[in-house]
């Protein structure tokens, strides 16, 4: 048996999010489908970074699987290629030591969220970007977007329906908003998210942005851990899983 | 009764092509479906610049259609986007004199194909890009595609499945490929164009860049009206209709 890394891109609009459920197609299915043919009808487990949401794309998911096959390094790519959907590429394989872990040794996760705040809309780029059609103060939501940065509590930014039993502490290692046409591109780095965490981040700073929310609601959002203070969920299909650091 | 003229941008992924046919959903169906509610069920014909084929998408296809409607020129746009599906934009709406023609009128239209000639795939622009996993010399395609400007018969450069009957002499005013990162944008403007015509165009300028055909097929295609001189049809989900003056 040996250990297979691999990065994955996505398209997530046609899914229902990464991880197997009952109803609905996933990411994980259709990769685990394509390995099951490799494997001539073993099923093949494979393990990611984490799971994505309905609607939510990667440029740089990460998963693992253990594989008896002998097969060399660089035809992985072209083996699995064969086999997968237009909206899914498997885009490196690599073998690795047989304790990696796709998931436990995650060191850093980057996501990216891009908006529209043009009162236009854009046909081609409508399953990536999520359409926000409000005059913003982009001065503000820049020196908003500086106050996630670091070790905070981030229970205000997180949903309501999570699971989550732990803590709610992560470490920020970067946040950052850039400008590219009339798109905003929100960048956050850090060892670890909550359910729709990078989402509810995103939309309080859209509130700032429109006048609807203070810069100060951040700080008092973390302190006092009150999600109202926090803004809304802003939808799946504007984010992407951008890397993924080990 | 007025005129009114439209400019609509369209992703083609979904529709057998602008023009009602059939078999098929088609863009002039879903433009004309919403003109139809605005006007109580009353029919309404549209008549754009040209067609466009399955899968072909429009950054600025314009129509015209009359009406009886009395509706404030700035709210035509506002009035249709609660109509249309998210893969049509009807990005403006103008009153013009009633002899404007949306076909007969065209001065120029300018299409642009875009291409990606890396061996990576790219998910996201999957239904807007050509794929062509080639090594190409762009150098040879930038000399290449020079000569396409100036008037020309452009017989071999047309589909064999035409029912065109007149000359197929066309003026080309502006035809350059511009690069950005591993994808080639080719942009071509001119006073007609045949069927296939841009496709074929390009086809030609990727046979050249892999070496398969040398620059000089151009002038030979052109002079002899010889199909089997230029290059094949790349697919219709690379090509835009770009833009359509009057």
């Amino acid at each position: 048996m040996a250990r297979v890394k691999c990065v994955v891109e996505y398209d997530g609009s046609n899914y229902c999010g990464y991880q197997i459920q009952p109803n609905g197609k996933t990411v994980q299915e259709e990769i685990e489908k394509a390995l099951k043919t490799m494997h001539k009808g073993k099923e093949v487990r494979i393990i990611a970074s984490g799971r994505t949401d309905s609607g939510v794309h990667a440029k740089g998911q990460v998963f693992h699987f253990d594989t008896s096959l002998d097969v060399p390094e660089n035809r992985w790519v072209r083996a699995l290629e064969t086999l997968m959907p237009s909206d899914i590429y498997v885009k490196s394989a690599e073998y690795v030591p047989e304790d990696f872990h796709a998931q436990f040794d995650v060191e850093e996760k980057e996501y990216r969220y891009y908006v529209k705040a043009a009162k236009t809309r854009d046909v081609f780029r409508r399953g990536m970007v999520f359409h926000y059609p409000r005059k913003l103060d982009v001065e503000k939501m820049l020196e908003a977007v500086k106050l996630f940065e670091g070790k905070h509590d981030f229970t205000a930014f997180c949903s309501a329906k999570t699971t989550l039993k732990g803590n709610k502490i992560r470490t920020i290692s970067r946040a950052e908003l850039n400008q590219h046409g009339d798109e905003l591109e929100f960048i956050v780095r850090g060892d670890g998210f909550l359910y729709n965490m990078v989402r509810i981040m995103m939309g309080t700073l859209l509130e700032i942005g429109a006048g609807k929310k203070e810069i100060d609601t951040i700080p008092r959002a973390l302190e006092e851990h009150n999600r109202r203070l926090a803004g809304f969920t802003t939808p799946g299909h504007g984010l992407f899983l951008w890397e993924v650091t080990y």
